[in-house]
């Protein structure tokens, strides 16, 4: 258990990165809305994270690529945190400021220094950490770009009514729809092509547990372009490009089996 | 029970209206203070309610002339609403944003368009919601009139030292007085003329819960000028209109007995 | 125990003082996060309290000399006070107003006068308080000046992973250093004399408890300079003189034994 009884041969694992505290909260919260503890891989590419929530309906695929870092150096490795803890430390940094990170080979724990304080961060074993997802490529019917603002608006308004929501489009108007209907009320938010970003129309009408669609919408900069894949009682894929650091985040969510 | 049974005869009952989100949020939130439900009339003259609490202590009259509204078309109509969701639906509102309300005949239900979301309310029965009050026509000894902001600091001083408090004038120095006598403490706040927009002095001393002043003063914008009506052991009225909007509130607070 | 017994000697125990929102705050604030009740001693020279929390942990002596005050009139004397209560009260005052006490010589009660509110405080009998402590005086081998901060962060840091942790000096590199381990994690917040307003290097590493050390810390403006005494295995001494008012303010807090 005990981090000191590592072999030399794990010498070999050395990973510094010099991360901005925007780059980092970005990159982290999305993660963070699906689960408490992850892996983050550290590869030739950059940071990159899988997850997948206990209930296996929310999954999220985060990346960092090196090329925004300010300094970074990596042996292809595997990391186990608790992002409460990561998220505390990250607290400590003024925004804008850059964070320091070290993996010590010997002791498997990794360095962490932000203005002059250092902290010493235990690591979590990989292999006792859900094992990550493979977001799978689905070939969807309809395609929308919208505002981050937009989703946000939609999806709160659903929730008002009920505890799932409509995800669809229409193919003969080419509307995005998130819609609900509870037991007394309903709620339709419509979206045409002049209030889109874009839109690919086909046959899309799936329903989400709406508990999922908020926590996935949290994270999401209002003025991101969220791209929608969704299909007919198909899983639902959000991408975005974060506007202000150099994050890539894809959600993907589960659908429920439709009523009647 | 469902709407969906009324008869054609209902078709009448057409009401439609636009109005802005900060005019709806200043003729509800009063009325929220005191009951979760409440009846709406739509009037020839705009929209009004009136509203009494479970105690029967707290009274309420909220009026929004149609001359204030953008659009505004009723026929004599009673719809019985929940607060807290009509209140979840306004918030949906950016600030200054219209709101267009349409009453369906045939359904009774309420739809609501804010922004690109349409929302369709279930109203709630007007007969199951407690009888609305008339606000008795008293003569009240006093008359003072002084801005929320004062009234706010007086209820919130005497609320430190007791559950009730006094609303009192002295005919002889034409002096308001917001005052309370705890078991260990006490507070007096005493408005002279000079402190005062108005006052028409006569002798009032009356015992009022804070709980129900606390309340009351909540929605009052600290800029409105309050007009007080008191008298001795009687119920208290205070009346405002919006500085900002086209909002009239008269509340009425009945008194507690004198102690000693 | 009825103030309405007290002797006409006691009409000798006058006390007047015009004191600024500001003032009272920053002199109330450093004794409230330690106690709920306290004495203040009405002397001479101004207001002077000084209290220990019920475990003998933490310690302070706070002052507001009277040449600072508007108005200031005592013959000595010592009053008892609950300070949620006072602290309710000041908070109806506007920020930079003033505010003025009388001490009711006959009934034993505080007159406080805040912006024409009128508020009568029953005082608590000082016998009935836990005695003040003496701050000792301690030849502690390091002296360390830095900003409020600097401090904030170090405990903010330390208390992220433990319960209690440690003041150094490294006499060799003349260093001040905020430190914990926990169980799995450590932090480390290292100042040189670089980021210190001033050192006077010694041997020194003390541990204390941080919900103290956080207690100790939460008034203590973010721009004020803190003198910290430390020394080894000792109490450490924090003293400060507020940068916008009269008020001086000393911290001491007994150290917790050292494991190992």
């Amino acid at each position: 258990m005990s981090p000191e009884t590592d072999t030399d041969t794990e010498t070999e694992a050395a990973f510094t990165a010099t991360v901005s505290k925007d780059e980092l909260s970005e990159l982290l919260e999305p993660v963070q809305v699906l689960v408490d503890e992850c892996k983050i891989r550290l590869t030739d590419d950059g940071l990159n994270i899988r997850a997948v929530d206990p209930a296996n309906v929310g999954m999220v695929d985060a990346e960092l690529p090196k090329e925004a870092l300010e300094q970074y150096e990596a042996k292809s490795d595997v990391i186990g945190v608790n992002l409460e803890r990561l998220d505390d430390i990250i607290s400590m940094a003024d925004n804008g400021a850059l964070i320091d990170f070290t993996l010590d080979p010997r002791t498997r724990k990794l360095e962490v220094v932000v203005d002059g304080l250092e902290y010493t961060m235990a690591l979590i074993d990989p292999d006792s950490i859900r094992q990550e997802p493979d977001l799978p490529d689905l070939d969807l019917a309809a395609e929308v770009v919208l505002t981050g603002k937009e989703l946000d608006r939609g999806i709160t308004a659903a929730d008002m009514v009920s505890d799932h929501g409509a995800l669809a489009v229409d193919p003969d108007t080419a509307e995005f729809e998130i819609s609900a209907e509870g037991d007394t009320d309903d709620a339709y938010y419509t979206l045409g092509e002049d209030k889109l970003i874009n839109i690919s129309p086909g046959p899309a009408h799936s329903l989400f547990s709406l508990d999922y669609l908020k926590d996935v919408k949290k994270p999401i900069p209002k003025d991101a372009e969220v791209t929608l894949e969704v299909g007919d009682e198909f899983p639902v894929k959000a991408h975005y490009d974060s506007p202000d650091t150099a994050v890539r985040i894809t959600f993907m969510v589960a659908p429920r089996i439709q009523s009647d």
